[in-house]
């Protein structure tokens, strides 16, 4: 049985705080957040057994403790939970990009801890706070941990047990590979749609748009209501790779705003086709 | 009691016609589909009565004719269906772009026949084909209705009351209005999702990147699994609008680039935060 803090109590912690709860892996639960509400809250809904004054302390006595912050905040919450932490505890964050992370692990403890463990559940809502967790948010998804070299491999292996237990299917991989990837599965279409629904507060007739939308816009602007200073930190976070990504999306829209000035309407076609070839191919590859 | 024939038996075209069928408003429904594929599986199934040779034979004795094919396809539709036509049949198209319609149906007949009903369902789904036709499609959904100068207030009513008694909300706008908003809510993010996908597909690493992509990606691209064909002919037809939201929407994307090249991060969150407002604000009208 483990005892866990978790600092940050928001959709994922509180979440991961749950389902280890419900899979009866743990034995004591203990919290910090900035904000008192999210305490309150996640003592109320009997997320968590305790809310801490501060991160080192609720760290105290842990086994576990998982850094659930917005990714900015890596360095600052690590910073403040260190005097909380022993030699045996295993430190995890769920951050969405993993080399800035590790980058800020690193300085903050001078290297990077063997018992430090980098994972990244891909789950989430566009819904944020702990009020909106729930038990069953990692069940049949990834978790991505990308090990670093000083890596122990009990840490490792205790992490990867703490995820399957909640029915999660974990993956390792490279903490770079990770984030170029993830640009582009995640990171880019949220850019995407916070720019399309920005673009269209802007026009003249942006009144009479929102009251004709149908399902085919709510379900490609549904992440444009996720938390907007946790997507500014990761794309921050995960600049060179998602702006690099953004510049080849901004040459496809030119090209095929070239095709359909010039009329080249076989052309346009044929890029719809081979998407939507792409999507179904590969349909039973997302979660 | 409606005797109904369908010109164009797809996902649109099935459906109103099971849901006709389901409110107890038809009598008898035929139908023509140059894919005498769509026809067999329409009779197997029971959405329709009867598989005709060619479209203006399976008008014949129809009260209410429905073009229900791309929307390029529009004159050769109602050219082909013309003989089949008499002086009180209704006929009404469900196209997804509406001046170029009536400047189709103006060209076959001459002018816009006061009986021809210029119709648009907010409803669909990235399924095609009269297998994937339900009844239930249209409930709760808007459906447009532009009517034109000359229209026969009769025929207006009809067509009214048949939507209406599918579960439909009836609004009416005019055409050019109808096309600069539904550009911007459906046409546009239709191209938005088939140039990201496509986009991936060209990456060195996009063999990496379709088996880790989440929820968020899959509601982002679900539109980008839409027919090609019907989504080339739309764009097409409505290209004046699509092109200038199309030229907006990179012009925000640059603007993006932008600020996280030159690291204007708090733009960027305000940026986000006033798109994640606008859709919040806006989701309780969103069908």
């Amino acid at each position: 049985m483990t005892r866990l803090a978790v600092i940050g109590l928001g959709l994922i912690g509180g979440s991961l705080a749950r389902a280890l709860r419900a899979a009866g892996r743990v034995s004591h639960i203990a919290a910090y957040d900035r904000d008192p509400e999210q305490g309150r809250r996640g003592l109320e809904l009997g997320v968590i057994d305790r809310f801490a004054g501060d991160a080192a302390s609720s760290a105290r006595d842990a086994d576990v403790v998982v850094l659930a912050v917005p990714v900015l905040h890596t360095a600052e919450a690590a910073e403040a939970v260190r005097a909380g932490l022993s030699d045996r505890t295993i430190l995890m964050d769920v951050g969405s990009t993993k080399v800035s992370v590790l980058g800020d692990i690193t300085r903050v403890f001078g290297d990077l801890p063997a018992r430090f463990v980098a994972a990244h559940p891909i789950a989430g809502t566009e819904k944020s706070g702990v009020a909106a967790s729930r038990s069953e948010l990692f069940r049949g998804h990834r978790v991505v941990l990308t090990p670093h070299a000083g890596q122990d491999p009990g840490a490792l292996a205790t992490v990867r047990s703490l995820w399957e237990s909640v029915g999660a299917r974990v993956v390792e991989m490279d903490a770079a590979c990770h984030d170029a990837i993830f640009a582009a599965t995640s990171h880019l279409p949220h850019v995407l749609a916070y720019a399309f629904v920005d673009m269209l507060t802007r026009l003249p007739n942006a009144a009479d748009i929102f009251p004709n939308a149908g399902g085919g816009f709510r379900d490609f602007t549904r992440i444009a209501s996720s938390s907007p200073e946790m997507w500014h930190d990761i794309v921050r976070a995960n600049r060179v790779e998602v702006t690099g990504l953004l510049e080849r999306q901004i040459g496809e829209l030119q090209e095929l705003l070239a095709l359909m000035k010039d009329e080249r309407w076989p052309e346009l076609l044929m890029r719809f086709e081979r998407a939507r070839a792409a999507r179904e191919r590969h349909l039973s590859q997302i979660e």
